[in-house]
């Protein structure tokens, strides 16, 4: 039956929420800004960290370098290489083969869902943001009053295009989750939008905010909610999905709910979906920026009263391709210790263990957004 | 002298907040429901959590089934044997003789502290649940200004009782904690009864609930706090005991005031046990909850800063009698790893490792409630 | 090259942000309310405790006893040996040459910067506490409309002063974080100050705790900020560092912030260290409290996702000299056993780890503090 860790290592995962890469040359400011959920610093190197130590430990070695290269050999050979081998690399490398895509935010021009799963070889569904079709609605000259239908129009149009499998909102970068978590009224609504029409088509009104989220519900596709860690934007006292306990309480029995990330709150995640039969977390994004050194003191603490179906794997990676890669064995060397350790001392059994590791990186996923196993 | 394992294994514990366990039959639904603080949900077996895990690994054996027995194999035996026999295995294997029992909450007919003690071969004492003799009180006709007097009478009468050593409040179930810490008004009360009244008789006002409390402080009996973890009803964020804070420093010097559960606030609940002189806490239903696995790492964080004479045992069992078992188990292998672990690492005395051990798991509980040692 | 611990046990650290300790003879009462962060309770030893198994592990034998000397023992010998030479040791023991001096809390006499350094041989800084300025400019009798001005002056010739490298500020103990991010205006500051003056002259009014964080951004020096962890006068829930967010998006790029001991908000300010140019952090005053068994769990949180640049070392001793020698022991114990970890599992070069304790331990602060090698 082996061990878990080669359970892990030869399972083929699901990214239940990534995004794309940079499809350009990427030079060693641009690397070192999207390294980190800051900002590149003057003086300070975004490699002198967590993430920047397990990229030149465990990527530095798909380039062809030994295993902690310096920042700037690792830099060189990623140039010399192109960023289409780079990401080819390290998308086959991460062992998934199934990628669910957030398409909702391109600062800069990133990989496709297609070109992210011809990459790996394997198969991509799309991730619709739901704020960004909504200042679409608004952006294309819709009337206050009429925000609330065309809003809906569109989201149905965006959700019933192939492939979508899901919705997602940011609304924790716009308001954070202390809102009232009734339903809007359509005068309220009318209201909001023209307040935010007049203050630049920016989504960020609790009433709006609310409203996003109830049409999410009516859409009735699982919905992908960035809880916790993210970059400045974030206020993270205002982020803990704790705060989301009365909304869930008025929309239970609706729409599946994905919590991302929670770091730091994964207990409070937790805590949900083992008290909310529809609600279900990952911690992406975190085990990149903690790295395999850390990764399985972070899942240990999101699965200490987990049901086994209710934790997703996630990379959350964006921008660089690396963190395909290092999201994915950040969760299967954390994940395989936390079990080995656990069979090791007669806690659980081998074939629970080896099930828990096939249900959280890849099957509860499938199971959530209906995903047929063959992709 | 022995290690600090034999030590917590020989140990008799005090149990120092547990509730009744079902009288009758226990079907699957209703086992896999009383396994869990959310639901029994349809498609996701509650045995598939590490409380699940837990209950298969340690309870199992006590019911003469191969560790890991499958669940079917073990609700099968279960009923084979039934709930009075499966009950005087578990309180039995628990090395528990002394509980103090909340019978303030049955919503299914549940063991008397009589039937525990008399299945443990143990003694008993009860814990009263204030908020129901609140209810009753009003629910027997009592006019709203006449409500904070029958109140004070009715909670007087209730813990005058024999055996009656606690009184306890599940504030943190009506209105979190964030209330105004100050004793309401005799005309507030009045108002607030008169709303209570006029909702149904159910006590969620916060001025009621700060009566409440306040009137527990006029009993002087300790009061025991429900924080943090429990079903979907929590909102964690509001539960967190710093909430409290205020209302400690004006209750200090009174009563004790013991901090039940706390996870994930157990950081929060050992600042207050370290800084106040009269508040204590557990880590009670977590334990079981995350099963031996991880109960280590939780007291550890329980402990970090926590006086050794403010940490208690509870295992807040309820519904099934596997938790009297698996709380006390994983209460002493996570304790007892803890202060091992520390003894090899000559980090602690063998002789304080064992203080330690006999104050937390028996000696403070026994302090905090007045109890002889004989029970 | 050698081993990280011995690299950290020859390091000698920059305790940037530490008091005197009580100049005159330490009673055993006045030792065991020293020891904790509460009180000293009747009944309850403080040594009972994490810090106190920490001192009689650790400190006893600086005085000549065995390792886990008994309390009495150990209060015997200190007398014996009188608090000149018990500090001399324990500063000496500490292995830091450089103290930063927070001199704005004395409710008994302590040593002064001069008298730290002369003990320990070493050099000492002075880091002036602003709440101190400000009262100290109301209670020289200065009217309302005249104290911003007044106090910015006052403010600026405490920091001319020779030796002066930083300011402190106590706002978590006067009104939490949960403030207006925005400076007050001229007329806010006057009202204010009247009140102030009305209620005693303690600085405790919202307006005026923001007005002096803005001067301490006019003043151009790094600011202290007690986050987390303190005594009872602390609510831990309005000092999570993560509320300080929306003030520090608005003072981005003015003067360095370094939040002080942060527990059990470590991740909250980890998060504004990653995401913030100029923010830093410590978890000081936490490392003795918990001792070297666990300041490791403490500083693997702290360093889940900070920039290596962005962490420093305090010990936080105030009262008695025992915490400059168990701060550096468990902060060097802790970082070591956790560096050491990750060169063993090959997830970080030997290299890397010496200078990530080089930077932790000494470099980034004398970089933040723009302090010569030399001292």
């Amino acid at each position: 039956m082996g061990t878990v860790h080669e359970a892990l290592d030869a399972l083929r995962l699901v990214d239940h929420h990534c995004h794309g890469t940079v499809t350009g040359p990427c030079d060693r400011a641009a690397f070192e800004s999207l390294l980190t959920e800051g900002e590149a610093w003057p003086g300070i190197s975004s490699f002198d960290s967590p993430a920047g130590v397990a990229v030149r430990r465990h990527c530095a070695p798909l380039l062809d370098l030994p295993r902690h290269a310096p920042a700037e050999e690792y830099l060189a050979r990623r140039s010399a290489l192109g960023e289409p081998e780079v990401r080819q690399r390290f998308l086959r490398a991460s062992g998934t083969d199934v990628f669910c895509v957030d398409t909702g935010y391109t600062p800069v021009p990133l990989t496709t869902p297609g070109e992210i799963a011809e990459a790996a070889g394997g198969t991509s569904y799309e991730v619709v943001r739901l704020e960004g079709v909504a200042e679409a609605v608004l952006a294309a000259g819709t009337e206050p009053d009429a925000y609330a239908d065309a809003f809906r129009t569109a989201a149905l149009d965006a959700v019933r295009r192939p492939g979508v499998v899901a919705v997602k909102s940011v609304a924790a970068y716009r308001t954070g989750f202390g809102l009232d978590p009734a339903r809007p009224s359509d005068a309220e609504v009318t209201e909001a939008a023209r307040g935010m029409l007049a203050r630049g088509g920016r989504l960020d009104d609790p009433v709006l905010v609310r409203h996003l989220l109830w049409t999410a519900v009516d859409l009735g596709l699982p919905l992908q909610l960035h809880t916790g860690f993210g970059d400045a934007a974030i206020r993270l006292h205002r982020v803990d999905p704790a705060l989301l306990t009365d909304w869930l309480h008025l929309t239970a029995g609706t729409i599946p709910v994905l919590l991302l990330h929670c770091w730091p709150h994964q207990r409070q995640a937790a805590f949900l979906a083992a008290v909310f039969e529809r609600v279900y977390l990952d911690v992406g994004l975190t085990l990149h920026h903690v790295g395999p050194a850390r990764s399985g003191a972070i899942l240990a603490e999101a699965l200490e009263i987990t049901p086994f179906r209710k934790l997703l794997y996630s990379s959350d990676a964006y921008g660089v391709p690396e963190f395909y890669h290092l999201g994915a064995l950040a969760f299967r060397r954390g994940l395989a210790d936390l079990l080995q350790r656990r069979v090791d001392a007669d806690e659980l059994s081998l074939p629970d263990a080896l099930r828990i590791a096939r249900w959280t990186g890849r099957e509860n996923a499938l199971r959530v957004y209906g995903l047929a196993e063959d992709g």
